[in-house]
């Protein structure tokens, strides 16, 4: 075996860490010192109402089921959604809100939240809520950042945050390269414990964010930036409690006495796996997860690009080589927009009119930037020894500077807290949260994301850059756009910072993300993933053949979930007793105008 | 890009082909001189009572419905099974039978072959069934050599040939290496078009045997020998008809206008392809497929080892270089009974005597062979342009010859028709079916498989082969164990070869499987696929929760299929009205005596 060769990038000391959130996050005088997510005072606001009910329930009715359900869990672990909001509660708040909300963040609110610790709470509470007719939202640790956080989709819902007492790695096996995690494992704390166990020949891929639970992330279908960076092809085996209280466990985890429920993900019989991703069908307590191999070595590099219209001549160039394996991880084409956002500087300090921030602007702070100025950064990683490194960082390097003015930026020319080095340790499986650092890029910031899957060519990537930049400055934003190139296809990354507290802004936000959408579609291009309250529109455009596919799902949903108590609404997924009427379950406060979406916000 | 340089082998020119089956297959005077699949001759028995009836139907009212079906389809689609079994009918007769059955052949038979030419016609069929509540059997060509080939589960279905007439390759995309299928494009008819397209930049993948369909090897979840050998992971969007007659794609296929179907598999919401695979569940009319970019080169190795017991530590080499992709496809360690059998003899020319075929005359075989003699012997492949080979096979070497008595066979020592090089092609992505010519170790020949589950250990490897082992001693069945290693585990695949014409002997090879399931069931193994008389007793092994994936199995069965018309009893899934009596579907003709098995077998 040779997979010792020593890293060419020294690994970094990992940041100090809370329950699996780095502190960074946690302590606001650093955070405000770093310039970087800084926590606001919240006024206390009219919340005598709380709980919020969910529609359909009588309150008192509401209150009787939750003193049932602490009588069953133990009242400390059954947590009432009637606290005031303090300074900075989206840190230490209970996950009852979504901490990024782009509508009132009184509107998509849990009413209470429950703590299980076992699979057996689990299902003991989904007999409760079906018992009471109560819908449930679990949460694995509600850090989906930009796609609703912790927040549930119907108002009023009763969330099972898994996470905060589920957090174990019941299994690794240095062996067979996997493990076997419950939800509140996070991909810090994956990192953390191959590192003191001495694990050094397993790394765990993670995504931009290392903060978030690597059983919620893979089952949202996320992605990161090593060969392993498909999180949901990579697993292997889940344990589910079904919403009607059964519990199953797929592959070979059904075959008693296994030793393989982390080594083979199929089984015996139909593959359901993938019926409990992106859905409201079951709830996922256990997953295995498969670990790379330290692939002996590996080496960042960065490529800049000059025009905007170079990108589509890069997109033939790196379609042939990322299928063909020449570039191994998932390839990013980020804007330079994104790289001078993440420097985590406020846009106050490049530009204070209104609309979006112009080009020349843009251009005038990249050439003040170390990287130099640009439109496109290409951050990628090649991975095994030296020698095989080099053979395929010539061919990469040939081609990419067949592209006039392109660049490849030396390393060593940029400081220690370039975003480079962030992308570097994401791309080792090092987790990292740097990337949050453009949500400074306006007071109270927050993100949200527009990410619609298309080939990798040429002609796909300038009719999506050009749809994304004309409607952003139609509605007066600034626009992040980032190709992120997986295999076959890629996804344009589009994250919409927006300050939390102006009306007017998020509401040019949605405007924004609905145009998007739809135009996206009229023209064949789909989101891969989307923000509760986008849902069911997105769900809306996959309508082949009359809504085909819906009308599947609704059916699975009937069947599995009769009382329809489990995440309604759910990527546009509404059980009978909901359907048709949506809309309805994030209006009862009035908070929220009529729109345009299919769920008529 | 330079996946230019030559491969290292030289492509044979292909069989040629009849409809997609070799001619080879078909041309029985070629097959006598080859001493390959020979035919046989047939007698005529009494075949009065066809067609065969399903149960619960009068046979007045199946024939009306037939007629129904006729003009519905057009009279020269329906072909109904009351025609004499001819020389050589599992060549050439419809698809009504198991060519390679191990009941009497007129046991698990079908009434009637329908033969639609477009999705709508499929979804017109299903409706016909759930009108007249006829079992329908959808087969895409017929070719699960092994596991049931042509037959339904429900004797007196109405198969549903997809192959005959919906055999098209919808499109090859030589930008995105994707494909989309029909169910009758077999490896080898893609193989051909790629050619004569001049796509040298695309391989498909191919299984041992290049004759069957694509989509229906990738349903079935078989495999195959390039780093692209997992087919269900390779697949991308289905277009399926629901048991109830609906329509739906799945992926980005619900998209609209979407470009993206074959390019990213997953789409917006729950991933549902998985439920559509080994199942009953819907009738895939075509399937996205990926193909495998050409590596630039390639290169095949074979090692033997001496003794049984190197079976152990040769595992363990194999694990880490297997995961860490240094062994970049699916690793064989292959049984010398294999290799001597692939030769196309008859056993009869090493062995008169019954019972297991002593190991002695084995080795003394292998000795007079041109690799001498051994127990094991490994077939592999290296990828990439030479100097990446070389890195690769150096690592190999080094650990394979640590086992005392392993050697590398060179090549260029071996005759034309060796084995060898049928994996060589095999493992190039070029279809081959060299390995059939194990059936002719005995007089009509034919084969059924135990492919059990495990990790890529020692123990796993030597308690199989033990079980195995010990099994056909017991039954006097010669034993033919490979080891094929996937990436984080590996099947034992164990191939009974008996002649159809044996009633005793088939006796004893279906206890020896009975006794193999419920023996590596009770270690903890379990199979990945199975024969059609086997599969409720394989199902019943996956039991954990009180058989609670099984009851989840059923719901979703009786929510898509109300009226149980679809493949009842496939994997062990039996609608609502034939269930805990599936045992009867295959005894109505009473020629099947009652076993131990789970459905009665």
């Amino acid at each position: 075996m040779s997979f010792a060769e020593e890293a060419t990038t020294d690994v970094p000391t990992l940041p100090e860490t809370h329950s699996g959130i780095p502190v960074y996050l946690l302590d606001k005088a650093r955070n405000a010192k770093a310039g970087v997510f800084d926590g606001r005072t919240k006024p206390i606001r009219d919340r005598q109402r709380l709980p919020v009910v969910p529609q359909g329930i009588e309150r008192d009715d509401f209150l009787a089921a939750l003193e049932d359900l602490k009588a069953k869990m133990g009242h400390e672990f059954v947590e009432i959604n009637d606290k005031a909001l303090k300074d900075g509660w989206y840190m230490e708040h209970p996950n009852t809100h979504d901490m990024m909300t782009i509508l009132d963040e009184e509107e998509l609110v849990a009413s209470a939240v429950v703590y299980p610790s076992t699979t057996e709470e689990v299902q003991q509470i989904v007999l409760w809520a079906n018992k009471h007719r109560i819908p449930i939202f679990p949460i694995s640790m509600g850090r989906n950042l930009g796609y609703g956080g912790a927040a549930p989709r119907v108002r009023g819902s009763v969330t099972l945050d898994l996470g905060k007492r589920m957090n174990k790695i019941l299994d690794i096996n240095p062996e067979d390269y996997t493990c076997l995690v419950e939800p509140g494992v996070s991909f810090y704390a994956l990192h953390e414990v191959l590192k003191e166990k001495g694990y050094d020949h397993m790394w765990v891929d993670t995504p931009d964010l290392g903060g978030g639970s690597i059983l919620g992330n893979t089952l949202d279908r996320g992605v990161g930036y090593t060969p392993y960076g498909d999180h949901w092809a990579c697993h292997s085996g889940l344990e589910v409690v079904l919403p009607t209280g059964e519990i199953i466990r797929t592959g070979m985890g059904a075959l008693p006495g296994n030793n393989t429920w982390q080594a083979f993900p199929y089984g015996f019989g139909p593959y359901s796996d993938g019926l409990f991703s992106q859905s409201n069908f079951g709830i996922v307590t256990k997953m295995g997860m498969t670990l790379m191999p330290n692939p002996g070595g590996y080496e960042s590099f960065m490529y800049t690009f000059q025009k905007e219209e170079d990108l589509g001549p890069l997109m033939e160039i790196i379609r042939p080589l990322r299928i063909g394996m020449i570039l191994e991880n998932v390839a990013q084409v980020r804007h330079v927009a994104q790289g001078i956002a993440a420097q985590g500087l406020p846009r106050s300090k490049f530009y204070q009119g209104s609309g979006s921030i112009p080009d020349e602007v843009l251009h005038t702070a990249a050439a003040e930037s170390p990287a130099g100025d640009h439109t496109w950064a290409y951050y990628g990683m090649s991975y095994g020894p030296s020698h095989i490194r080099a053979y395929k960082l010539a061919i990469v390097d040939a081609e990419f500077l067949k592209i006039p003015g392109a660049k490849k930026v030396d390393p060593s020319t940029l400081p220690a807290d370039d975003y480079y080095f962030s992308r570097d340790r994401i791309a080792a499986g090092i987790p990292d949260i740097h990337e949050l650092r453009w949500v400074n890029w306006t007071p109270n910031g927050a993100h949200i994301a527009f990410s619609p899957v298309s080939p990798i060519r040429s002609a796909d990537a300038m009719k999506l850059f050009g749809l994304g930049k004309k409607l952003h400055q139609q509605y007066g934003i600034d626009f992040f756009p980032a190709f992120i190139v997986g295999l076959r296809e890629m996804h344009l990354i589009v994250e919409i910072v927006f300050d939390r507290d102006d009306t007017e802004r998020k509401q040019a936000a949605m405007d924004c993300l609905r145009d998007m959408i739809d135009q996206a579609a009229a023209l064949g291009y789909g989101e891969y993933r989307t923000h509760l309250v986008l849902m069911d529109q997105v769900a809306s455009t996959y309508s082949w053949g009359d809504g085909a596919l819906m009308k599947f799902n609704e059916r699975l949903k009937d069947a599995l979930d009769p009382n329809g108590i489990l995440a309604p609404g759910k990527s546009g997924i509404w059980p009978k007793r909901y359907r048709g009427r949506g809309w309805e379950m994030t209006r009862e406060s009035g908070l929220v105008s009529e729109g345009k979406g299919a769920d008529g916000l």
